[in-house]
C-alpha cells in the first residue's frame, strides 16, 4: 500500500478531504467536513472553508455544516450526528461541536498551532465542557497533512 | 445611584442591554452584542442571541455581529471594531473575537459556567490565541446579570 495515500481511510474522510481539495482550488485554506448521520449512515452536508470566499471569519468547514444541517433539522442539537473534517478542530469550531452535541468527531492531520482537541485549551477535556464527543485523531492524517503543507508552500 | 442601575454605563452597554431584553422577549437566553468602528464611533451592528429562532447553535449574539459587519465590510478581519456584550465570551465566541482582530471587547456579567475569556480555557491566554484583544469585564454587570437571572428563575 502506498503509504501517502492510505486507501483504508473511510468513504466520509475521503469525502471530507474531496471537499478540502476543492476549497484549496478557491484560495481557502484546504480543510474539508462531512456531517453524517450516524443512524443511517446518509452525508446530511458537507462544506470547505469559506473564510475569504464569504468574507466571514467564522467560516470554517465545521461550522459551516453544523449549521447548515441544524437549519435542515430546525433543531439546534444536532443528535446522533458524526463529523468527519480534514484538520483538528480550532477552540471555535470545537465549541461549536459541543453545543450541537455531535456525537463522534474524527479528524486528519493534529494542528499544534491551531487545534482546540488534542491542542492548544483542550476544549472537550474543560471542567466547563458540557458534553464531549468521541474523538479520533489522525484519520487520513498524511493525505489532510501533504494538502495543507502543498497549499503553504505555493503561497510562500 | 441606583446600585442595581448603573447610568454610567456606556451608551453602547446600554444598547446591548436593551438588544439582550428583545432576546429574551423571543425566548432566546438574553444576551445582546453591539460592533462599534472603533475611529467613528458608530454603531456597525447590533444583535441578540438566535440559537432557537434560528435552530443555529452557532447563532450567540457576537457571532452574528462578526458574521454582520465582517459581510458588510466584505473583509474576514474587522481591525479597529470594538465589542459590547452583556455577557462573557464562551470560547467559541471568543476564538471568533480573536480571529476577527476585534480590538477591544467590554463585557458585561462574569459566566463562570460557561465563559471562556476569564473563566474556563480563558482563550486570549493560550499561548496559541495570535490576537488579543483588550478586554474589560462587568461593564454594566449589575443590569446584565439580573436579566439573565430573571430569565432562567422564570423558565425554572
Amino acid at each position: 500500500m502506498d503509504e501517502d495515500h492510505d486507501i483504508s481511510v473511510s468513504p466520509y474522510m475521503r469525502l471530507a478531504l474531496e471537499t478540502a481539495r476543492e476549497a484549496a482550488a478557491d484560495g481557502e485554506v484546504p480543510v474539508g467536513a462531512v456531517l453524517v448521520d450516524a443512524g443511517t449512515g446518509d452525508v446530511i452536508v458537507t462544506a470547505g472553508n469559506r473564510v475569504e470566499c464569504d468574507s466571514d471569519p467564522t467560516a470554517h468547514a465545521e461550522m459551516i455544516v453544523i449549521r447548515e444541517a441544524a437549519n435542515l433539522r430546525k433543531d439546534a442539537r444536532l443528535n446522533g450526528c458524526d463529523l468527519y473534517v480534514t484538520l483538528e478542530p480550532c477552540p471555535m469550531c470545537a465549541t461549536a461541536i459541543s453545543f450541537a452535541r455531535i456525537r463522534r468527531v474524527y479528524f486528519g492531520a493534529f494542528d499544534p498551532k491551531g487545534g482546540g482537541v488534542e491542542n492548544g485549551p483542550r476544549i472537550f477535556d474543560q471542567p466547563t465542557c458540557h458534553h464531549r464527543p468521541d474523538v479520533y485523531g489522525g484519520i487520513g492524517e498524511s493525505d489532510a497533512a501533504a494538502l495543507l503543507r502543498e497549499f503553504f508552500a505555493a503561497r510562500r
